[in-house]
């Protein structure tokens, strides 16, 4: 069956590196018979800021605004901003989404932070997160371009390289964790464009026909291991289980980057599938 | 002396628990003699999204357009928009920046990420970074509210609670790593409000009374602990020095949450000074 994809997609010039890796992966899956949706967020001009004006006919606690709260009755209600809705419709029938950015400040840039703090909103639901999360059945992930090298953000143990940005591993658990698993998002391995702007014509055509190659088979990627929701107890304020405690107490590694039990971090783990 | 604060607020409530918390180190602060200036960014409602019109007087490559090299050069001629040089004017007053905040999604509020892509974007310079960073002379802070319990956030080894957000530590890394301590500011351990909606009025009550106890000494605090920039080798594209990774071979936990070495997360190093 033909997938459904979209696109969220931050960088303000048509000739940037990003323009090219967004217009790859249109072409790319387009080929492949998937139908893909391009949000173009500043092009749109996509409202950043997560605002009472966000939902239509009043607030419930106008004196005591809270966002999360806000959104999600106004989201069973029918009551979101119509860029909201428009966006939600897009990604109620999406499989996959892909963000594509420029890193800025170890994140995402703001607008797309916006994008996620506005549209992602009503999914921020204690009762259904992680691996029961709202889009279980979806898959999503990161492609974005770094202004620096992969060696500055190397942490290959005492033995390798260890740069001064510290693990990409440990960059990428807010977003990869914090969001997108949290969402219930199947999450594929991240497309890491490093440091485009300095290389040469020829490293970017190879960036880009590396990320094309991987398109041909990226939905059949496995995805970024995370740690099941069964394995916390409900109950217990979803503290781990002591059976899953136990089982990975003579283990060298922890669970995940996050969930690392006081040991050495699994290596890889953010950025590679099921590892 | 007497010390200028800048504190960078976002929640459009004021009535809401983060608006008290900053009420609180205003009067705190204020009493103590500082002078105390807000940038209330709802209220200002400041411009997130970093685009081109941040430049006044053209960008130098508009077809190709890079906001960090861009920002970085207009600041140097002087060609800001008018709202970011405002912001930084008062940064440049700062001995200590606070960033007072809900947590949304693992982070900042876009509203938030905005003010940091924009006003310190020019603050981004690879050959100025971290301990040798533009405002080594500052401190700065996060101080936020979370809509869950600390136990959901811990992460204190096998023979402790893990929760299912994971390491807290972890997830403050590419904040105060990735912007904080790469901006070159000393990083005070953040003040963290658990999940204040939730509990009962004393409980928050009592939170504050914390944080207000806390004001009165938090200018002469230690600062967390960042790997200073020397242990870098700035000719081998700032790969951690030989002599470094032998000092920390024979140690148990890695030098920080990011340059971990395989080893184990030095413990609440992002949560407490100077672990």
């Amino acid at each position: 069956m033909a997938k459904k994809v979209l696109i969220v997609y931050a960088h303000e010039s048509p000739a940037s590196f990003n323009a090219a890796a967004k217009d790859a992966a249109v072409a790319a899956l387009t080929a492949q018979g998937c139908t893909v949706e391009v949000s173009d967020l500043y092009a749109m001009k996509f409202k950043a800021a997560a605002t009472t004006e966000d939902i239509t006919g009043g607030v419930k606690n106008a004196e005591n605004f809270c966002y999360a709260k806000e959104i999600k009755l106004a989201s069973e209600e029918g009551r979101l901003a119509d860029d909201i809705k428009k966006e939600q419709e897009k990604l109620k029938e999406a499989d996959l989404v892909i963000f594509q950015f420029p890193m800025y400040w170890s994140s995402v840039p703001a607008i797309m932070k916006g994008w996620m703090d506005r549209v992602l909103g009503f999914a921020y639901a204690q009762e259904k997160r992680y691996s029961e999360g709202i889009f279980k059945d979806k898959k999503a992930m990161l492609s974005f371009t770094t202004d620096c090298p992969e060696s500055v953000y190397s942490d290959t143990g005492i033995n390798g390289d260890i740069g001064i940005n510290g693990d990409i591993n440990v960059t990428l658990w807010p977003l990869q964790n914090g969001i997108l698993n949290y969402c219930g998002f199947q999450v594929f391995a991240p497309q890491i464009f490093w440091d485009p702007a300095t290389g040469s014509p020829e490293s970017r055509s190879s960036m880009l026909e590396g990320w094309r190659t991987r398109l041909q088979n990226l939905c059949g990627e496995a995805p970024v291991y995370f740690a099941p929701l069964d394995y916390f107890d409900k109950e217990k304020g979803f503290l781990l289980k002591p059976e899953v405690k136990e089982k990975y107490a003579s283990k060298e590694c922890g669970l995940t980057v996050g969930i690392h039990m006081g040991k050495p971090l699994p290596a890889n783990s953010q950025t590679k599938a099921g590892v």
